[in-house]
């Protein structure tokens, strides 16, 4: 699909969407006649509108009820009537139908202007217009949109459906706590949320796909699994890894950086704090503002930050002496940390954290060597995600004609032709995006997508044409000129954590056998001497191999050990007795994903490990057992 | 050497460098009458003394003629004389000889009594005393004593050598400039420093040792090798680590890791990062104070610091979940970064700096487990040494009367015990020190000897009997009960990068081949395509065997390219040409320090890379080729 079309549609149904929320509305005001009314915008798969009935609370007892007066809105198929008055009109009207909120938004429109409309036109979809310079209204300067359904009747810039008849299928899904305009120091509201989608199918698969994301839920299976803890003396933000998710992060940095040294990269050490006058000249200081950490010597008047970018860092390195034409490229890679500040209400288990571990590189290069390198990254990407199983998508970034891009213009066109050669090389499925690339070049996005059909953006791979200017990196050439290097940005897991939080729910905590932080669990029928000594003899040849096999030698019933062994989700599971004793053979029970063949074989205990060692090296996805 | 002997030998020292102080001074009165006199105590190795000639500067120039002068005074041989006079009388004197520092800090000491001369006493030795209340003299109450030799008076509390004559060996070192009781606000002075021992085949043997030590100065051999560079964009203390450098600092780090593997220990990650809270329970806010970074987040209200530990984090995980007595020892590892805000002027390369990696661990145990633990930490501590090439000794710090230990004293003395077991059983040439203990336990400290008879402390092996009562850490007991833990903090390398500072000086940047970040350079006779050919399948057959191996395909002699080589300290040389090549042999040249028998043989390349591989993988010191 071109991206105008997609664009199209994504507009009819945000239409629908957002007609929604004003039967939301309209239903509740029929319900209870005296509710005042927020804010009602789209979002995503959806909609919301904020309410304020006083006392009353809306719980998700009252759903039933306002998703029947919804319907019958619906079925009475009314016209969404739209019509234009003048801004004070609006305000008398406000205070006429007791609708404080509107109020105050049309007073400050009033007061504001544009900027305040345009204000909310990016942070408030949906709502308010009616002034010049909202660009997505058509409304006379000093007047405000109005629309009308029923007897429902709501300030809004539009656009809307037809009629109340043609919005599709939606479902109320929950109710939470909102401040006014997001401040605290506002009233809260109640923030009701519906989805939507054009057809009852789409709803349903949706639905189906929240109820199996909610069984997914990384923070459940963390738990479940004991990979990783949160503590309130430590922080919001600021997850701990306990020894089994911490096998986990390594194996994935382990095999970042191995598939990166095949490629020539070099690892690095930088320190996590650095003066503010580095951020200063990379220009990191001004794009992220708010979210830096700013730290306080109390020896010293430095002012420091925590980093929230390793390349100025990496930079330090290359500029640290004189380079050559032959030295080219410099390929730094590091797995290390960088920090955000990020609000206490947009964390979210791994997903959104304050402290990021990324599998960071950069490669400070000839222009001649872009598509090397590129190509190089291309199959590391590839490696990568084949051996987790997970399919992806690539989106290329370009410049468009405006004049907000740094950097030579033939540099960026080549480069971005180097970037579809090399994305066609690789037969990936991808798309182009004029307009996207960031000011200083242009990139490569890679969209992994989990077994619920949702797409992460994960991997990425970014030319730099202005960091090498900025911090005056040289090379000289073979012509004995001084030259300027190009630099790449690239990762292949990106966050570690959000990586995380994105593969435990696509795989439900069933880890391939590399990645399982315990591999193989020994299961003892009982606990006399010789079972005793036979199970820890398996276990020291386990450790020799550099195995992670634990024995459960407990006194409950082997069934029980089994089931405990199978929540836990370990991949191979060893039950030992008199039989195995005495012939030596093992008949392992095999996570049912990774079965091939539905058959258990039995097997030498030499031959087993042997075997679960190679599919550990090998990284393989099924059991060859 | 018992411990009081030891000590009475050092306060034999002691005067005698403190008498040098006095004699340093009555000299430069000598040569400047106008001199102002601040401090004057006793430094390691020496003594200083801080003067103001006003516009007149010392520099290293005057030294030999305030020699000159200082060996007339020991000639002379001066009787030092004490005398006791009330506190006014001395600010009397003070003002009559123009002695305004002496002056204000005796004003000080009259206004502020004990307290003053207690700070004085443990930060500025030899200076000044004379009230009641300082432990170390024996002055009336508001009095103050003065010592006199020849016609120098000197506000001072002693002890000296009897005459001037019985100084011992001497030598000026050098001078710097020193605020007057180290603030900025205050005039600057000059530092004179000295050093003294008791004969002059010490004081060569001391100077000999920096001279050496100066050669071996890891800031230049880091600089020579290209293993580490500061920026100061990023600021001082905060060292970043190029490739070569890395490869030092991943090889340690994963040897300790591995030694640790063995013994049970488990990888965890934690934030670097936390909310004061967590170091206010630890008890760590109180003892760090200045030291901490102190963290602001803008987003929210929380007050977060840069770790100065890690234990209080590795306790969180430990207390995320119910343990049982089955479940321990639970053993914690894991190599990162803590972080002390330590003052520019202690700075010192890698030998002092902001951001401190250690290769960290915690053990949670049942008391009857402390000695299995003990022994294993003293094992990896043997291997770990031993693989470095590096003698060590032990200091045990124990507890003594006083009351301010904390913990069951049944438990302090088990343990004690159990320390001077292990240390026992693994033949450690050891010490025990009485009340040397922190007050939450008693511990192991290891000594390493570096080449220049330096020693350091590296490893240590702490026992803690007080944080898991700030945390109320529990474990399940067999009977059922709820029952406390112990802690054992441990340390192989400590801070990697102190250990890095020690280790390129003892080794003078000649790492083993394990270590080496260059283990193999291949020179080529020519440019020709064979020989190019040549090198880069031996290259191709490094990589694969994990080697680190490079070229030198640059059109240098052969000689030169040699020479670079062993500038760069690479174990092994292979020249490749013509005979190489037809051969398939190669005739590797060997580092000096690696050789054992000192001839050169030849062998195939495919058998050379194998030994080389072994000896690396053995962390062998020698070559066995």
């Amino acid at each position: 699909m071109k991206k105008d079309q997609q664009n199209s549609a994504a507009n009819g149904l945000e239409a629908m969407r957002h007609s929604l929320a004003h039967i939301t509305a309209a239903a509740v005001q029929r319900l209870w006649p005296e509710a005042k009314f927020g804010v009602g915008p789209v979002v995503e798969n959806g909609f919301y509108y904020d309410i304020d009935l006083g006392e009353t609370k809306i719980s998700e007892e009252d759903f039933p009820k306002i998703e029947v007066e919804m319907k019958k809105i619906i079925e009475e198929d009314q016209k969404f009537e739209r019509s234009e008055q003048p801004i004070d009109a609006g305000i008398a009207w406000a205070k006429q139908n007791k609708q404080p909120y509107k109020e105050e938004l049309l007073n400050d429109l009033k007061r504001e202007g544009t900027t305040l409309a345009k204000e909310l036109d990016t942070s408030m979809m949906g709502l308010p217009a009616g002034i010049s310079g909202v660009s997505s209204t058509n409304v006379e300067v000093g007047k405000v949109s109005f629309y009308k359904n029923g007897s429902f009747i709501d300030l809004c810039r539009g656009p809307h459906v037809e009629t109340t008849g043609k919005v599709g299928a939606f479902k109320l899904m929950r109710v939470a706590g909102a401040y006014w305009r997001a401040n605290e120091k506002n009233p809260q509201m109640q923030r009701l949320y519906g989805v939507a989608f054009e057809t009852d199918k789409e709803l349903q698969k949706h639905l189906d796909m929240l109820e199996e994301a909610k069984k997914r839920d990384h923070r459940k299976i963390g738990r479940e699994l004991d990979l990783f803890v949160f503590s309130d003396l430590v922080g919001a933000g600021l997850p701990l890894f306990t020894p089994k998710g911490t096998v986990l992060r390594e194996e994935l940095l382990n095999f970042s950086s191995e598939l990166q040294a095949k490629h020539g990269y070099q690892k690095v050490s930088i320190p996590h704090i650095t003066k503010k006058e580095l951020y200063e000249m990379s220009g990191h200081w001004d794009k992220f503002g708010d979210e830096l950490f700013l730290v306080q010597s109390q020896e010293t008047s430095d002012e420091f930050v925590l980093k929230p970018m390793n390349c100025p860092h990496h930079v330090q390195i290359y500029a640290a002496k004189p380079r050559s034409y032959r030295d080219l490229p410099q390929r730094y890679m590091e797995a290390t940390t960088q920090y955000r500040d990020e609000k206490k209400g947009e964390l979210n288990g791994l997903a959104r954290v304050r402290s990021i571990s990324i599998d960071d590189s950069h490669v400070f290069c000839r222009p001649d060597q872009i598509e090397q390198e590129m190509d190089a990254v291309l199959e590391m990407v590839r490696d990568m995600y084949s051996a987790l199983d997970m399919k992806f998508r690539a989106r290329l970034s370009f410049r468009d004609d405006s004049d907000k891009y740094l950097g030579d213009k033939k540099l960026w066109q080549d480069a971005q032709a180097i970037l579809e050669r090399v994305a066609k090389k690789h037969q990936l499925d991808y798309e182009t995006a004029e307009g996207e690339a960031a000011f200083y070049g242009p990139k490569i996005d890679i969209m992994v997508l989990d077994a619920l059909g949702r797409e992460w953006q994960c991997a990425t791979d970014q030319l730099d044409f202005v960091q090498p200017e900025r911090f005056d990196l040289k090379y000289v050439a073979e012509d004995g000129s001084e030259t300027r290097p190009v630099m790449i940005h690239k990762a292949l897991l990106g966050s570690v954590e959000r990586f995380l939080s994105v593969y435990i729910e696509h795989t439900v905590g069933k880890f391939p056998i590399w990645l399982a932080p315990e591999q193989i669990r020994v299961v003892t029928v009982n606990q006399e001497f010789e079972t005793t000594k036979f199970a820890a003899n398996i276990l020291e040849q386990a450790k020799e191999a550099g195995l992670r096999l634990t024995v459960d030698n407990s006194n409950e019933s082997v069934g029980k050990k089994i089931r405990n062994a199978e929540v836990e989700k370990v991949p191979y599971v060893l039950v030992v007795g008199e039989k195995e004793i005495n012939s030596g053979r093992v008949a392992p029970r095999i996570r049912n994903d990774l079965v091939v063949i539905p058959v258990q074989s039995e097997l030498s205990v030499e031959d087993f490990l042997k075997t679960v060692d190679n599919e550990a090296k090998g990284r393989v996805n099924k059991s060859s057992i």
